[in-house]
């Protein structure tokens, strides 16, 4: 199963909701552009390589309704601007754009579907070797550390559900699950919008042996030799390898650094913002304050429903991202191998 | 108000129930030692002073149960081992048991209620000079950053709920505010049981200035310059200078070294156990892993109730505190003064 396919010749877009994951596994039909976007907003669709292509598909959607294309700038810049942080909504949009230029007519809509198709297969492809590029590292540490399972913390969710299919943090956790590797992970619950659930569900699905904590444990696991490795996802990674990602990833990064942790980022290209020179200059999300205040879960009834959690006076902060600084990345996990954050720059393409 | 108090001739201690709060402000009323333990237990007193005064009156409920004292070894140390963490506890029971040796029948009974009496009111004034104390730090930090409300962040509970009356850690925070010095507090979430919405709660109904942020915002804030001093409280402290306080508050440290921000521990000296050298002899305290898979609000209707957010066979672990090793704390606020970690030692009761 993927996070995201078409059907009818490409006039519909389906994707899982994951706003009612882990209670309910729901199928949504986006029939236009508008839909997809909000799809993004919402965060029905989320994670930084599966937030790029939903963008990639809006667009294919904005071109077959309309491929004149008086409006196409109007409605990819709309499309492109769904959510600020990830860079892969942008670059996506560009792409898709890029491609589109000089076209016309039919021609353009079955370019655009033809484009967007093929983002989403080259997502998997880097997943995947995403995915091998890690479990070779993964392998090599869990033999320095053999007699238990290798202990992974990871926050957020960057599994197959942040992505088309394998994810990036979480391939070579399924990798090395193949490859007999014994492996066991602990989910940060990642408040306020419990993407933990998504990575805890994930991997119990697959069989993995995986273990919720509260966002305030990973210090306290770190200390006690409780954790091998952290891996994390990227939402955009500026050139000189400072990463933003899910917020509460900093801290994990400085903990890591404290008790000799090795942290990495797995993410493909497509996350990589060369024309970013350091984190500063990434845009972070604030994101309504609601999601402090309200929670959403199962009810006695065992119907999917939202309780209140603080009073609706309660003033709330909610920056979704934080920048982890390249000298706490011990390396990146990409699709071309695993980068030191110094080595970003020589791939930045010309 | 206070958070504990008794009537009926020390027949009846009364408190309020925190786990109903911010939602219902109820007051429970126990008759007999194990309500109290259990109240304990189930951290409807919680706190370290709080829990340390309710074990010094169960040990009088325990005492007027049964005043010739056949059974009142075994009693003191159930309520000793209530919870582990909090050394409170075990100090107030030790306390009492010292008073009471050598006296018998009403005279015993009478004693232990009046030193359960005394220590309460000890604390309401250990908790005042640390306010006082407190307070004259925030002013020089306030003046020497003008322009803004002191910002200060704090983790789980020490205010007034945490302790019979004032706080620990916000007993300054309500000194400034009387003194016109303006503030403005963060205040994390602290998951799993969300204790910083009794902070909120506190600080609003008192008109402090205060924001609900998530546990993983707090590294984001002081990147970006948005906190002037961290305060917390201390379940506790190691004769070294470790710290043992709510799970989360070790990764605040890291964050506030990395960014320069001065991290203060507010604490009574009850809290400090010259027992130990160091902090890694501090037990931690293993709390159910439910507490991360249901949590309590308001429904729509406006009842309490409970809900769940991760399915049952989510497997979780829930440590309850963590360590802050002595380098990563600025200072000690306690009632007798702003102590370096170094120079509590000097401090130890011959």
């Amino acid at each position: 199963m993927r996070t995201i396919w078409t059907e009818d010749g490409g006039n519909s877009v389906l994707y899982i909701d994951q706003t009612l994951l882990p209670y309910e596994l729901r199928i949504r039909t986006a029939r236009s552009w508008e839909r997809l976007v909000q799809a993004i907003e919402r965060m029905e669709v989320r994670g930084a390589p599966l937030i790029g292509v939903s963008g990639a598909w809006a667009a294919a959607l904005a071109v077959a309704d309309d491929p004149s294309g008086d409006e196409l700038r109007r409605r990819l810049e709309a499309i492109a601007s769904a959510r600020p942080t990830a860079v892969n909504l942008q670059w996506a949009v560009k792409r898709m754009s890029a491609r589109l230029s000089g076209l016309e007519g039919q021609e353009r809509i079955r370019c655009a579907r033809s484009e967007a198709a093929r983002m989403a297969e080259e997502d998997v492809a880097a997943n995947r070797s995403i995915g091998r590029n890690a479990a070779r590292l993964l392998r090599a540490l869990s033999e320095a550390r053999p007699g238990r399972p290798l202990q992974i913390l990871t926050h957020c969710n960057a599994g197959w559900l942040a992505t088309v299919d394998y994810g990036t943090a979480l391939s070579g956790v399924y990798q090395c699950s193949a490859d007999g590797i014994p492996v066991h992970v602990w989910a940060d619950e990642t408040r306020p919008r419990l993407q933990g659930l998504l990575t805890e569900w994930e991997l119990r699905m697959a069989g993995v042996p995986v273990t919720l904590v509260a966002d305030n444990a990973g210090g306290y696991l770190m200390q006690r030799d409780l954790v091998d490795v952290v891996i994390v996802g990227a939402d955009r990674i500026a050139a000189n390898g400072d990463a933003a990602n899910k917020i509460g990833t900093y801290l994990k990064a400085l903990a890591a650094r404290e008790s000799g942790v090795p942290f990495y980022v797995a993410a493909p290209f497509s996350t990589i913002d060369f024309s970013l020179s350091r984190g500063s200059g990434i845009p972070i999300e604030k994101r309504p304050g609601g999601e402090l205040r309200e929670i959403r879960g199962v009810c006695r009834s065992g119907s999917v429903s939202t309780l209140r959690i603080a009073p609706q006076q309660t003033d709330a902060f909610n920056p979704g991202f934080d920048v982890t600084p390249a000298e706490l990345v011990t390396g990146f996990i990409t699709e071309k191998g695993v980068l030191l954050p110094s080595e970003l720059l020589k791939w930045r393409p010309q």
